[in-house]
């Protein structure tokens, strides 16, 4: 038996996320899947660093699966490009240790967030970024994010349930890097961490534009997190400007 | 009266080129005229500075139209933004003089082809560019390019048809600017002139790849123009690589 981990690039336009739902909805896992049954003629499960929702984007999500195969790690991402659609492409296939695990064994993660900032909408880019017609104050919201590094309580960047309840448990992880990048009309946002909560990166973008744009107070930031409530924050980002960059272990 | 130049950015994925057609296939040019026709309660007829095919993107596509108004530019643009699909923005609108006209009076223009240069194939990118796997010798393809810029019959690079003769009488254009550059794992092809046979950036890429690819004894861009004969030409390149960048008047 063969531990394999692969690493993967998706445009998440066409999917209903990462994870293989009831429903007979696409999603990448089911994608991914239906391509393991048909090379190795038997169902193998795949399992992500995490999921990434309906329209985030992957330059390099992580996965592994396990199964009993002479081919070798070349053989194997050949023959799952040539069985998936084109909008997930497999551009790594390595043997891993029997006990490496794609989510367990992730240190950390990389998650940009793309930002249009010009007075129109870009037809090539409708499913790669959010739009931001008003100018936003850059330095400032740079300013605002330095308190997100560091090891902290995200409960208040964190999905809620209708309630307004928290959806887990432990909800402190370590940002080791948040950086901003003005790149001609985009604005370029990258958090590195340990881990995520769910939604977490879109909804610290969703307060940091907030932020740019002068609906919140000097301060806004640490506030929040002190709070630990996610009513205060800002609102969600919307998933296409989402992309996951990459997985380390 | 009052003529009207706007300036347009669009995908091309999901549109059959520019050209309104006597079938009901969805153009950029029906989907502008039927925008128009909306917003002016009349048929409309908006003419592009030149068409571009199936798959063909544009960064900066200029076209006119005439029309009685008193909405002024800005208003005219939020119209037709509100009007239009997510895959065309109009990105400027200015009134021009009556005389003015997108095809006949453009000067210069600039087509951009987009190669991705690596082992595997972009999920994201799969609309975007042509995917070439092999290695590409660019000193090569940029010394043979050389050959193209000035006042050259372009003959050889025409889209011919199926009996192999020229589509277009005067096939004599002038290049003024042909530059390659790498950006990460992009080859991108800038080429402006002061007009373009039909397939001709797509002609020309396709031969420089086989001359990068070392397909193409050397010589063989100035003994193609010499022949004047597509038969001799290599393959024409895939239209999701080729962006209509800008027009010049």
């Amino acid at each position: 038996m063969r531990t394999v981990k692969i690493t993967l690039e998706y445009d998440g336009t066409g999917f209903n996320g990462w994870q293989i739902q009831a429903k007979p909805n696409r999603t990448v896992q089911g994608e991914i899947e239906s391509a393991l049954r048909h090379i190795f003629k038997k169902g193998v499960r795949c399992i992500g660093s995490g999921r990434t929702d309906s329209g985030v984007h992957a330059l390099g999500q992580v996965a592994h699966f396990k199964v009993a195969t002479r081919m070798n790690p070349e053989e194997i991402q050949k023959a799952m490009n040539s069985n998936l659609p084109g909008d997930i492409s497999v551009l790594n296939v390595a043997f891993a240790k029997e006990s490496f695990h794609a989510q367990f064994s992730a240190k950390r993660k990389t998650y940009g967030y793309v930002i249009l900032n010009r007075p129109t909408a870009s037809a090539l880019e409708r499913n790669r970024c959010w739009h931001i017609p008003q100018k936003l104050n850059l330095a400032l919201m740079r300013r605002e994010a330095q308190v997100l590094v560091g090891r902290k309580d995200f409960r208040a960047f964190m999905a809620s349930d209708p309630a307004g309840r928290s959806t887990e448990k432990d909800t402190i992880r370590r940002v080791t890097r948040l950086t901003f990048r003005r790149k001609g009309n985009h604005v370029i946002l990258e958090i590195e961490a340990n881990g995520f909560l769910y939604k977490m990166v879109r909804n610290i973008t969703g307060t940091l534009v907030d932020i740019g744009l002068n609906r919140l107070p000097r301060g806004a930031m640490k506030d929040l997190l002190r709070r630990k409530n996610r009513v205060f924050a800002g609102k969600t980002a919307p998933p296409q400007g989402l992309f996951l960059i990459r997985a380390e272990y």
